[in-house]
């Protein structure tokens, strides 16, 4: 006997998300059933419900930023209980056996990990559904548990934007004395201000957009560099441990990689393009400097980061929608008109 | 009373490399005079004598791969003594007060190392002239011991193809149950290849021309892969934990980039363009790679390099030339017809 479940689905890459009933897995022993509160608004629920990034299944249920209270658990479920404040980010799955896997970062899963929607189950082999919905059915392996001292709703986009953020931070050891910039001040960078100087770092925005600097530094920033400044620029060669860079299109890596100190890392978090213009290799080779990358999070250290942030008392910058507006907030969105993340009410799918 | 000086200078971009006399400074009390046995003959040599890399200073002297016995030293030199078999590579000097100078790093000197050939002195502003020549006066700071053990004509290409590879694969720490791969056959590639095996590692050479299996083997490849082979790319998918990429033309990362492990590092050091066609920031992102560089070597770790040869016997394949035929070498280098690096018989400039 499957679950109804009421949500929004994109019917094709050109309808809008609309109401969609549709049905979830009975529970098997290992799943945590979650009635869903929140749920944030990620650039890529738009990227796959226009099918942007190409296979996209459909109906396609979006939402990879998700809090909600256990309504029941499995028969081997011994971590989590009814009534309890949990999350569930980008995954629900992965193999559990690969090199990736046992070492915790589930993201990089040799077998593939199972994405929270537009994906299949690797069991069942059904299509996963988001969080754009009343009710989500998720091996226990992939919750994580909420603090009391959390907003949820603000706490949604930690299970997106937060871990993606943290993930590369912590890797590369950030914290007292690291000199850290931000690129880009959206969901992502916004958490990146936050997460750096919560971890003791001096933190640096960098920004196409003149007028950001009382913004920048509520949310964490030190120091604010325009980068269409070549005076600003100039003056921040050589200075940076590390870069996070969260801009989601095309840009120039060139500028920022003179800004890196030697050994200094730039790390993409927000770009699926190819990079163009071309780096110059010698912007790498004379400073021992690296470009790299970093995919969401694992699961350990996405629940690490959600009691950092009950500790420190972070949460994500919100606006939230009635689920009826995701198509104009989705309009907004493109327009980066948003500080930072939408966060849909899913009470709000009662009425929709 | 300055030094005169028999050498081989290019006077123009066009001009072959040809007889030139000129001076050496007298030495300073920190200097070391050399009387130069064999010179390696570099890449760089040709692209400076031609000018490809802008800004070549004429007349100019190539050379920066230099052995030779101590001749003379300055009144504060206390490290050296006259008839030692010594090594100069790539810098003279360097600012040795900048953090990459106080860690060793002088090539990576903020304020500009000072190289052996095509740029000017620090404190006398005059031109500096590299080892296609009988003498150099270099500070007692920029000299290497070369040990008896080794002999001095294979030693000399340690100098610059033996510490560009081995630098970057100390700093990655390459070491026992390493997996790493070389790409590329040449000056670099091959020292690439020994030391990657003398450090322990389980090395593979990538090649794009078949029928190099034995010849690898026998510099240190436990295998080789055709990196025009589709099939044997794809076998190689998420093998390496770093890949030496000696290359020196522009070629595309993206298919190298897919054979690195979670964390790998695809090290350029043999690429001074601009990298194209376009890595995909994907494959960087989603593996957690990195795409960084190296640029030779600092004088203390050139000096354990040296060590650790004397100690491995370990030494560049070379074909010992006579200054007169440095033309005709260099068209020969152009067509990658050495196995694996000229080195000059400095002798020869008496009869040139
Ligand atoms: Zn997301
Ligand atoms: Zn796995
Ligand atoms: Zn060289
Ligand atoms: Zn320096």
């Amino acid at each position: 006997m499957a679950l109804s479940i009421r949500g929004y689905a994109a019917q094709s890459a050109t309808s809008p998300v609309a109401p969609y009933q549709f049905e979830r897995r009975d529970p098997r022993p290992d799943d945590v059933v979650i009635d869903i509160l929140y749920c944030g608004v990620c650039h890529s629920d738009l990227h796959q419900a226009r099918n942007e990034w190409h296979g996209s299944i459909y109906p396609l249920v979006p939402g990879h930023e998700i809090v909600g209270r256990v309504s029941a658990v499995g028969d081997k479920v011994s971590t989590f209980k009814v009534g309890e404040m949990v999350g569930v980010g980008c995954m629900v799955d992965s193999c559990q056996h690969c090199a990736s896997c046992n070492a915790g970062l589930e993201p990089y899963c040799e077998n593939g990990a199972t994405w929270t929607y537009n994906d299949k189950d690797r069991h069942d082999g059904l299509p996963t559904f988001g969080g754009y919905s009343e009710r989500i059915v998720v091996s226990d392996k992939f919750v994580v548990r909420i603090s009391d001292k959390l907003d949820p709703k603000a706490a949604a986009p930690l299970l997106c934007a937060g871990i993606t953020t943290w993930s590369p931070l912590r890797h590369w050891k950030i914290g007292k004395g690291s000199k850290v910039a931000v690129i880009g001040l959206g969901g992502l960078g916004h958490m990146g201000l936050k997460f750096a100087k919560a971890m003791g770092a001096d933190v640096t925005l960098f920004t196409r957009t003149p007028g950001k600097e009382a913004e920048a530094r509520r949310l964490g920033a030190d120091h604010v560099v325009l980068s269409t400044d070549a005076q600003q620029m100039a003056a921040s060669a050589r200075q940076f441990d590390f870069i996070l860079d969260t801009v989601p299109s095309p840009h120039d890596l060139n500028p920022y990689l003179a800004t890196l100190k030697l050994n200094g890392v730039l790390c993409l978090v927000g770009l699926l393009e190819p990079i163009e213009p071309p780096v110059q290799a010698a912007m790498v080779i004379l400073g021992r400097r690296s470009i790299s990358g970093s995919a969401i999070g694992g699961i350990a250290e996405t629940q690490e980061m959600l009691d950092f942030c009950a500790e420190h008392g972070i949460v994500s910058d919100i606006e939230v929608i009635d689920i009826k507006d995701i198509n104009h907030a989705y309009e907004r969105m493109l327009k980066s008109d948003v500080k930072y993340r939408f966060v849909i009410d899913i009470a709000s799918l009662k009425t929709a």
